[in-house]
């Protein structure tokens, strides 16, 4: 595709290139524009889009993109530009933007748009408030269908979705929601007062926006109204926006579950300074709690010394307790993002990992020992692998997997009760304590067991 | 919300009770029902549903609860739940339903709607032909604004979504689309040919369910048309199954990515055997699989006799190998999913993993030293902290660092290229291969260094 747009380009075909570009989605044309190299040529190519693509275009241009356009842009441009957008959509971009370019923003739309993008910039990060527009289509309950088609059709150019109608009383107080659909399966003199559904479901501007879309998708609907502490409707999050999100929070929490800090920047897009400084200082932390498990063999290094053969096993130890415990963190953070399992599930939650890490670690347990006295001491011939030595790591693997289960299972719960959050608690973190839990079982039994 | 139904219940205030339940969102009766231990009180107060509610209830149960009300119903009952099911929500029920009820279901469906349900039930698991409903709304180019209302009145009721509307020629091709949106603020008169897009966005019956899944949610779609190997159109996907979609596949990936075998099943719902079944083979594998690091450990025993100190910081070095690989797996394991590394990007993911590696591990190495030097030494005095093992245990925490890196990100990608999971590849196994290199790198060191 690119290369047919580059060939028109140089034969200075515009009449075709101009057609071309338009008839394309504008999700692709951003993406096409985004690989051109010289900034004059995509300026030039941007500047062929009709007014209503070249928004559209706009929207989904990365940061740095859009920060170049509108250098490029002059006033009246940008103010095209800016007419287009949904005001959601311009509070995003100004968040990305440098002061300069947001004071040029702001200077080019009308008050009453600047108003509105300052209300939602103001919305805690990570709110409801933060994501919805204010641009949706409201009735009175004493309209009939024939008024709010009208209604609809004189207001709805603008609106982000016109499908579900909020229905509002004279201090904006929500009162009712019905959709286009149920307009359009109605007669035109019915009053949309007798159907409208009134048990309306909203979330506050305050509410988490993973609350937001979580309820939007369990609802199976195409916006959800946001209300402030009156009940007022201020505005909806649209479910195209609400994937997004979806996305963003999944993407945040794999993130955190590997110890990153997260970003949103596709990963092609970061520098590498960047990534460094999202990554080294978990590395580092994790590096540092780990003086914990040197001490912990530095203590027991005379024993070790009895028993060198205890040495090799180590690595497969903490291995194991890590996974173990891993596999129970990751499950229950998912669950908690889900909203599956709750503070008040904890002890359904301990008695549920208890199980499974009895039968899990009974099960590697029994595999291990037979594995230590077949392969390692028949088939390797190492013989320092006894019988005794092969019950001291089998149990140790038995009671490091239920430790580790039940600790991966319940500090992100706990995490979330104090309002911290689960996804850091997984695989890395776990894997630094379960170490620890599993080197001293391990010499507890070594010392029982050998007599060490 | 409960208790006053029970309490409802219990003083058989039936008329309260039925209007009561009658004004609950439906996925909320479904939770709340899901909670009634009662079998029989479950489905006496399902019955209390009008026929729209039950039907958009039932659809929110979980496998069980839907088996143990079909075996309650009449065939009368079932037939009317039935006949409001959209055909690929039945669809989603009989692949969790025995054969017996199955077959119950299929004899009270009209032959019709059998027809279509067993046309989505025989494509393939995770395509996108899977997850589509052939109920959409179609129109022909010729058609006027006024009669394409028409259609939508007449047809609408029965359709999942009737605000995308697809034009189709005589067979059925896809030729055109256009929204409910453009036909209000279009004149009566206007005729759909000459306002329709005619650049259609569709997917293959046969396409991956999360490619189609990305494509809705790049193009901002409420639905996303599905045709056939000829272009015909056959179905869509509604943008809340394609949610739905997005967060079971997220979820997949992060149980593969714990090295759980993926389940739909919400965590509290599983029960201990089926948790214990996902998570076994892998753990298995894994401890089986730490047999090397046993093997390398136990081939340098002799140098390891000579040197003590160095067990101690074993765990250490292969937790900053295995979160330092994790890292960069989990990153590249989630860009693939959204689409944005594929495998002709894997040397410029090299070359940054590289140097992301190079920077992180010179930094973790160069604060290691120090901390060695400092706390291990002097603080804790530690005599057998030498200068020269401190050198091998950071220069090993810079070379395992570069490695794992490289490892971490270049085996997802290398999987996908092969047809396999790249979620497989994460954290776990990344790990156990990190484990081997970085204790192959810190022996290869010691002995150079150390000379041992």
């Amino acid at each position: 595709m690119m290369e047919y747009i580059e060939q028109l380009h140089t034969q200075r075909r515009i009449g075709e290139l101009k057609k071309y570009l338009n008839e394309i989605n504008p999700a692709d044309i951003a993406q096409l524009l985004e690989t051109v190299e010289n900034e004059r040529t995509r300026v030039f190519l941007f500047r062929l889009l009709a007014k209503e693509n070249a928004a559209q275009t706009f929207v989904e241009f990365d940061g740095d993109t859009q920060e170049n356009l509108i250098r490029a842009f002059s006033d009246t441009e940008l103010k095209e530009v800016l007419d287009e957008l949904y005001i959601d959509d311009a509070a995003d971009i100004i968040e990305e933007m440098p002061a300069t370019i947001v004071k040029r923003i702001l200077k080019n739309t009308d008050p009453e748009t600047r108003e509105a993008i300052n209300t939602i910039l103001k919305y805690p990060e990570d709110s409801a408030g933060s994501i919805m527009t204010p641009e949706f289509v409201d009735l009175k309950k004493d309209m009939t269908v024939e008024d709010a088609f009208k209604r609809i059709r004189r207001t709805g150019l603008d609106k982000e979705t016109i499908y579900t109608c909020y229905v509002t009383d004279a201090s904006r107080h929500l009162i009712g929601v019905t959709t286009v659909k149920e307009l359009l399966l109605s007669d035109y003199d019915d009053v949309i007062e007798d159907f409208m559904e009134t048990n309306v479901i909203s979330i506050n501007t305050l509410d988490d926006r993973e609350t937001a879309t979580l309820a939007l998708s369990k609802y199976d609907f195409l916006a959800m109204p946001v209300v402030d502490m009156e009940n007022r409707l201020v505005g909806i999050i649209t479910v195209d926006d609400a994937i997004d999100v979806i996305q963003e929070e999944n993407t945040e929490d794999i993130q955190k579950m590997a110890a990153i800090t997260p970003t949103d920047t596709p990963y092609l897009k970061t520098d590498v300074i960047d990534s460094w400084k999202k990554r080294i200082p978990w590395l580092m932390l994790l590096m540092i709690s780990a003086t914990l498990t040197s001490q912990i063999l530095t203590t027991f290094e005379d024993k070790l010394l009895q028993a060198s053969v205890l040495t090799a096993f180590i690595p497969m130890l903490m291995g194991t307790g890590g996974n173990s415990g891993g596999q129970s963190s990751a499950t229950i953070i998912r669950a908690i993002s889900l909203d599956e399992v709750r503070f008040k599930d904890i002890f359904k939650v301990i008695w549920k990992e208890f199980r499974i890490g009895a039968i899990s670690g009974l099960t590697l347990a029994v595999v291990c020992f037979i594995k230590l006295l077949l392969f390692d001491r028949i088939v390797l011939g190492n013989d320092a692998v006894t019988f005794t030595v092969s019950i001291v790591i089998s149990l140790t693997i038995l009671v490091e997997t239920i430790c580790a289960k039940i600790i991966g299972s319940t500090l992100p719960i706990i995490a979330k009760k104090l309002g911290l959050d689960p996804a850091v608690l997984a695989n890395p973190f776990i894997t630094t304590i379960s170490d620890v839990v599993s080197l001293l079982v391990y010499f507890g039994f070594a010392v029982l067991i050998l007599h060490l």
